[in-house]
C-alpha cells in the first residue's frame, strides 16, 4: 500500500482530538513491536515484505519529510542518511533504498531508529502546537496517522510471513481462545438502481479521512444482486479442495491455473498437511485448521476459482460497498486481539463485513471517473499502483481500528496471499 | 485471443450468404500465407506467438473439431495426431502441444496442413448442404469464421514479429505508397447519462454476429466527457520520447515503469534509431518513421503514460463506444493493404475509429454485469481470460473486413506491444 | 565445439587426397541434411543447438571466411550479409547473429545456402589447383574439413533433439536392424609410468591430423590402474536406476544433485516410460530400451554417480589415451549407418574404444601444458571454452569416420546430454 | 567450503596442545563476531554466504554432532532442533534448513547461540579429559577445528559482503594504517622433474593436520617453469583495465566473457568509481584504491583474462605447490589485523604466498589420483564439491594463523569473487 493524497482540503476543526490520535498511533506502533527482538525486526522474506524495524522507521519519516521539513522552521533532521533508506517513493522525493534489500538494513541498529521516533515525535508534538502551522499541517497529520496504520497492518502480514519461514515456527503471540460455532450462510437481496459510489470530501478530521482513491463520489448503475451474510469458511473451501479444486483447470482463469502450475498451490497459503489433516500457520503458531473460521489467505485467483465452483461470483466493489453496514464500524479488527479471523456470529445482517479477512472483489483497481492525482510527492504514488491490481474491502483481522470504511479501497496483485484475504460471495438476482 | 461462444442462438437466414462467406474467409488465410515460404511459415518469435502453419491449422482444427466431428456423420477424422497439435484449449478437448513448442513443427508439413485443410472444407461444403444439419451447425459456422478471422490478424501480427528478428529485416510485402498529411488533433463532446452498452442477441447471421463477451446488454452510467477525433501521431509521441518520457518515472504506472527499465524500452516496439533519426520495421521492411501516422506497437503502460504526459487520459471503454460510429463500419483495415497505419483524413466525425491501431481503453477486461460463460469446450476459454488485461477497440490495419464493430471488445495485457495498438486520448468535460 | 586451429605448419604432401577429401566431405554434408524438409532444417530447439541449415552454411562460411577472401586473387563474396548470419566466432571477424536466434532464418531460404555451397566449392576447387596457393592453404583446406566434421556429429545430434521435441516423434532415418547380444564386462591392466601424452607434429595431411589442443605431446606419471573394456549397458544402468539412483543424493557430485532436482530428472535424456517399459527416442523414432546396447545421453553427473555406484570410477583423459587402441581405427562410427549405439562384441581389447558413445572423463578440459591458442581468428576460440568443462574421447556412432583418434579431445559441460554420451568405468589397482 | 575427513588415522601425541587449541580457536570465533550487534549477525546478503551467527552455531553442531553424541556417554543434545537448523550437510545427518534461507532465523536468539556455545564447549573440555574417549576423538577435534578456522575465514568473507550491500557502507573495524611502497614484480625459475604432490599421512596433530583432498601424495611430472614473486597489485590491474580489459572477448575464457557481459562487470567485486577515482569496500569501510596492494575480490574469469592479456599464465597448483616456501608458514593472514591484503616487502623468494589474497590456480578442482572420500558423514562432503571449480592457493589477509600449508587446497567456482581472491603469474621456461 502507498502513502496516498487526502481527499480533500477543507478546514480541520478537532486539534486535541487529532494530537491525541497522534499520540495512540505512534505508541501503537511500538507496542506492536514489542514481542518482537531486534534480530526479528531486521527480517524481511520476500521482497513484497519489509521487516519491521523499516516499518518503524518509514512511518516517522513521512512525518519527517512531508511535515517536520516544509513547515517546521528551524527543524534539523535527524540523520541525512534516513531519506535515502527509509523512503518508499521512487521519485518526487530523492533516490531510495532498493525494495528488496531492506532486510540488510542492520545499521542503524534498533536503538537509533527508536531515537529517531522519540525524535520526530516530539519535533511534531511542538509543532503541532503551534497555531499558525496547524490549519496547514492538519491535513498531513491526518494523512500521515491513515499511513501509519496501514504500516502497522502490514508489519503484522508481513511479520506472520517472516516467522513462517523458520522451521521453529515460532509466535508472535498466544493465541487467545475463542468459542468456534457453525452458521449457515445467509443472502441479502439488493434492488437494482443508479447509486452513489465513493466518499464525499470534508475528510480532514481523523474520524471522517478517505484516502484520495475513494473519490470523487459518482454515479454507477447496479442490477439487482445478491450477497453472501458472511465470509466463505475453512469447512466450505475444505469441500472445494476435496472436490479437486486444485487438480483441474475448469474453474479457473487462464492466469490462475498457471499460477497454480507453477507454484505447486494445493492449499492456501500457511496451510500444510500433517498426518492427513490440514494445520495453518497463525501468529500464534501453528493451529488445525477449524471449519467454521473464515477461510484466509487465500489470493484472487483461489477466490475466484472457489466462486465459480460455488455455482456463484464474487461481488464488485461496488455491490460490496452498496451492502456494507454504515457507521459504527465494528467487526474482528486489530484491537480485538486474535490476529485471526474468528467464526460468524449470529445471523444479523452482513456479517464480517469489517475485520476478519479482506474480501476479494470481482473489480479492478481503476481510479474512479474524475480522478486526479494529487500534484507533488505527497500523492504522486497513488495512481501509480493502478495496473493489474485487484479491489479488497473491508479490513481483517489485523487492520487498525478506525482506519477502515465502507468507502476503503485497498487492492492487491491477483496472485498475492501473504495478506490477510479471504472471500464473500455475490449472485445475480433471477 | 481465444474463440469464444456466439452470444447468442436465435433462428439462422442466410445459408448462402453464410456459405460464401464460408468460402472467402477460408480462401484469405491461404491468400494471407501466400508470400511465405514453409520455412518463414514455421517460425515462433516468442511463446504468445504461433507459426503461421499453425495457424492454418488450428483453424481448420476448430471446424473439424466442433462441427465436422460431432455433427457430420460418418465424419473419419483426416489425423488423430492433430487434435494434439492443433487445440489450443486447456481441457474441454484433450491434451495439447505445448505452446512455446509450436515453432518445433515441422512435420507435418506444409503440404499435409493443405491437404487438411481442403479435406475439412470438403467436408464442410457437404454438410452445409444438409438441410437438417444447417439449423444446428449456422451458429457454429459463423463462429467458425469469426475465430478464422482473429487469427488471420494474429498470423500477420506474428509474422511481423517473426520477420523482424531476422537481421535481414525481410519485407512480408511491398509497400502500397500513400500521401500523408498533418491533421489536428480535434475533440468530440459527450453529454452524461444512463447508457446501455454492449450487444444485443439475435447475432447469427455473420454480419450481426458478436461474441459473447460483448453482451449481455446492460446500463452504464457515464459522465460528461471528450474524445479525441483521431488516433496520436508518431509525431506527437516523438514529441512525449523528446520531453523524456522514457527517462523519468514521472508519468508512468509503477508496473510500467518496472517494465521500461527492465526491458530497457526507449521507443516503440520495432523502432529502431540510425544515425539520429527512428526508424521503424513495417510488413513491408524497414522504413522511416512518418510523423503523421498513428503510433502503433505501444503498450499500454506507454499509451496510459502518453496520456498523463499529455495532460489527458485514456477514454473508458463505454465511452469509446459511446463515441463510435455506428454502421457501416469503415477505415483503414486488412482489405485496404497497407498493413500499417496510414494519416488520418479530413476532420468529420469519430476519425480512425475503425481500423489503424487497435486503442487502449482505460477499461480491465472483466465480464459485463449478468455475464455467464457458456458450457462446453467452444465456450469455455472465454471467461479464462479475465485477469489483469485491458481492452482495446477498434481493430486495425490488419483486422479483417467485416470483423470489427463498435462492441467488440479486444484484451490483452498491459506490456504487450507486438499487436497493432496505438493510442486515442480522453478527457473529462469541465 | 569450436574450430581450432590445426596443431603444426609443417610441409603438405597430398594434394590430390585432400581435393579428394574435399569432394568427399562437402557432399557428405548434404547427403546428411537429405532427409529432411526445409522445414525441418530450420529446427532450432534449444540455444546449445543449431538448425541444419545453419551447419551448412556456417562450414561454407568457413571456407570463404579463411581461405577464399585471403587468398583467392579476385574472388568475390556470395553475399555480404551471410559473415554476420553465418559467423560463430565472438570477435576476430566482425559481429554475428545471436545464437539462441539461428531458428528465426527462415531467409536465406535453404535454396539460397545450397546455391552458396556450390558457389564457394567451384571457388575452392579452382583455388587448390593453384600451385602457388597451395602451401599456403593446405593446413586451412585440412582444418575445414575436420571443421565440416564436427559439424555434421553435431548436425546428426541437433535434429536428434529438435524431432524429439515433436510429440509425434518423427524418425530422421529407419532403423538398421543388428542383432543385440549380451556381453560381461571384463577389465584391462595397465602398469604405472611416465608416459606420453598428446599428439606429434606433422598433421596437415588430412590423416594425420590433430587439432591444436591435443599438444603439446608432454609427460604425465600414471599410477598403474584398470579399465572396462567396454562401455556401460543400458541394462547396468537400469539396475543403478533400480536401485534409487536418481532418487538419492548419495553418489552425485553436490552441483549434479542440484541439477537432478531443479531438472527432475529420473532416467537419460530421450528415455520415457509407457506402461512400465522404458523406451528412447532415437533417430529411428521411438524404440525399446535394449539391455545391451551402452547406455547414452547421460550427462557427466550421471555418468559419475553411476561409476560411484558401481565402486569404481571414470578413467582420466590421460588413462583412456593410454589404453586406447591405436591405428587403425574402428568402430560403430558414422559410416556404419546405425546412428545409433550397438552391443559390444566379443571380448578382445578394449572394445568400443571407437565409435557408439562419446566416453566422459574424470578430466576438466585444460589446456596441456606449454600450449599456446594460435594468433587470429582462425585459433582464437579453442582457448575460449576451456572452464568447467569435462573431457570426453572416443566419439560416437554420429562422429563421421576419419574424425576420431586417440588424442581427441571433445569438451561438453557436466550437465549436457543431447551429445551421444556415455560411461567406461575404471578403477585403480590394488 | 565444506568439512572433509581428516587425511589419516595415525596415533595422536599431544592432548594438552589441542586442548589448548580449542580454546583458543573457540575463543576467536566470539572475538570475530563480536564488533557486530544480533542485528548484523542474522545478515544473509546471498545464498553462498551465511550469516555470522549460524557460522557460530554450526561449527558447535560440528562437534556436538560428531563427537558428543556418538562418544561422550550420556550427553544430552542441547536442542533436538538444532540438528535441522545448523546442519549443512545433505544426507549423512538428516534433514537441514534450506541455505538461502539462513537469513530468517531470527530464532533461536543470538542469546541460545552463545549458550549453545558454552554448553557444548563445557561437554567438550569433559570429553578430553576422558583418557578413553581420547583415542577416538583427538582427530575428530583436529578436524573440528579446522573446520571452525575455515568457518572463520567464511564469517569475515561473508560480513563483508553483507555490510556492503548497506549504502552506509558501515566498517568492521578501524583501519590499521600501513606505509605503501611499490615493488617490481620478480621471477622465481624451477627446473623440470618428476615430483611428488600433496600431503603425506600422520597429520592429526592440529599443526600436521590436512584435509584429506591434500592426498594421497603422488607423483606429477612438471616441465619447467616460471612463478611470479609476488602477487599481481591493483596498479597493474588498472592497466589492464585502461586497456579495455574489460570491454573486449579478446582474453577472456567464453564463459567468462558472457558473466562480464550478464553481471555488466567492469571491475573487480567492491570497487566503485567516484569523480573518476576507484574505491573499494573493506572491513575497514571505503578507501581509495591502492596501487601497491595486490588486487582482491577478482574472479578465476578475471585472473585468467589478466594473465592472458600480460602474455603470461595462471601456475597450476601442482607448480604453486613446489615453488611455495615450506615451514613455517608467515604472512599476512587474519592475526596480522589488517584483514586486507598489504603491498608486497622487499625482494626475498616467493613473496606473498601465504596470506594477503587466495590465489587462483589454473587447475580445475579434481580429487587426486588414488583419492577415495572416507565412508560416513563427517567425509560425505568432500568428494560432492569436485566439479566445475577451479583450485586456489595459499590463503589469504582473513584466513586464520597455523590454517594454511603449501599442500591446502581451496576451491571455488570461476565466477566467484566474494572471496578474498587475487593473481599470481607464471610462465613456461624457454
Amino acid at each position: 500500500m502507498s502513502a496516498p493524497a487526502p481527499a480533500g482540503d477543507s478546514g480541520h476543526t478537532d486539534r486535541a482530538a487529532t494530537m491525541a490520535q497522534f499520540t495512540e498511533t505512534r505508541a501503537l506502533s511500538l507496542r506492536l513491536a514489542e514481542p518482537l527482538s531486534p534480530e526479528d525486526q531486521i527480517l524481511q522474506s520476500m521482497p513484497d515484505a519489509s521487516p519491521t524495524k523499516w516499518h518503524l522507521a518509514h512511518t516517522t519519516w513521512f512525518f519527517e519529510t512531508f511535515i517536520l521539513k516544509p513547515h517546521a522552521a528551524g527543524y534539523t533532521e535527524f540523520d541525512p542518511d534516513y531519506n535515502y533508506l527509509f523512503n518508499s517513493y521512487y521519485n518526487g522525493v530523492g533516490e531510495r533504498h532498493p525494495r528488496p534489500q531492506r532486510g540488510m538494513l542492520s545499521r542503524p541498529p534498533l536503538d537509533d531508529i527508536h531515537r529517531y521516533r522519540e525524535y520526530v515525535d516530539e519535533a511534531m508534538a511542538a509543532l503541532m502546537e503551534d497555531n499558525a502551522a496547524w490549519p496547514v499541517i492538519a491535513p498531513l497529520v491526518t494523512l500521515g496517522l491513515h499511513h501509519e496504520q496501514q504500516h502497522q497492518e502490514l508489519l503484522l502480514t508481513d511479520i506472520k510471513h517472516a516467522l513462517s519461514c523458520n522451521s521453529l515456527k515460532p509466535a508472535y503471540q498466544d493465541a487467545l481462545m475463542v468459542p468456534t460455532v457453525p452458521s449457515e450462510m445467509g443472502w441479502v437481496d439488493i434492488d437494482a438502481g443508479l447509486v452513489e459510489i465513493g466518499h464525499h470530501a470534508g475528510n480532514e478530521a481523523f474520524n471522517d479521512f478517505a484516502f484520495d482513491n475513494e473519490g470523487p463520489v459518482h454515479k454507477v448503475w447496479l442490477e439487482a444482486f445478491r450477497i453472501a451474510d458472511r465470509a466463505v469458511t475453512n469447512g466450505e473451501y475444505l469441500a472445494f479442495m476435496a472436490d479437486g479444486g486444485y487438480r483441474s483447470p475448469d474453474h479457473w482463469l487462464s492466469d490462475g491455473w498457471d499460477m497454480v502450475c507453477a507454484e505447486g498451490w494445493t492449499a492456501p497459503l500457511y496451510w500444510e498437511q500433517r498426518d492427513g489433516d490440514w494445520w495453518q500457520f497463525t501468529l500464534s503458531g501453528m493451529r488445525s485448521v477449524d471449519p467454521n473460521e473464515p477461510v484466509c489467505h487465500v489470493s484472487y485467483y483461489e477466490a475466484d476459482a472457489f466462486a465459480n465452483w460455488a455455482g456463484k461470483r464474487l461481488p464488485t466493489e461496488f455491490e460490496w460497498e452498496l451492502a456494507a453496514p454504515g457507521h459504527p464500524v465494528s467487526g474482528n479488527l486489530m484491537g480485538a486481539g486474535h490476529l485471526h479471523p474468528v467464526s460468524a456470529g449470529e445471523r444479523s445482517g452482513l456479517r464480517q463485513a469489517y475485520g476478519d479477512v479482506w474480501e476479494w472483489t470481482g473489480s479492478a483497481y481503476r481510479p474512479y471517473p474524475g480522478f486526479r492525482a494529487a500534484a507533488g510527492a505527497v500523492g504522486e504514488y497513488n495512481g501509480k499502483f493502478m495496473s493489474g491490481q485487484m479491489v479488497l474491502k473491508g479490513g481483517s483481522c489485523v487492520t487498525p481500528d478506525g482506519h477502515i470504511r465502507a468507502t476503503y479501497r485497498n487492492f492487491f496483485p491477483p496472485h498475492a496471499r501473504w495478506q490477510f484475504s479471504g472471500i464473500r460471495l455475490a449472485d445475480d438476482q433471477s
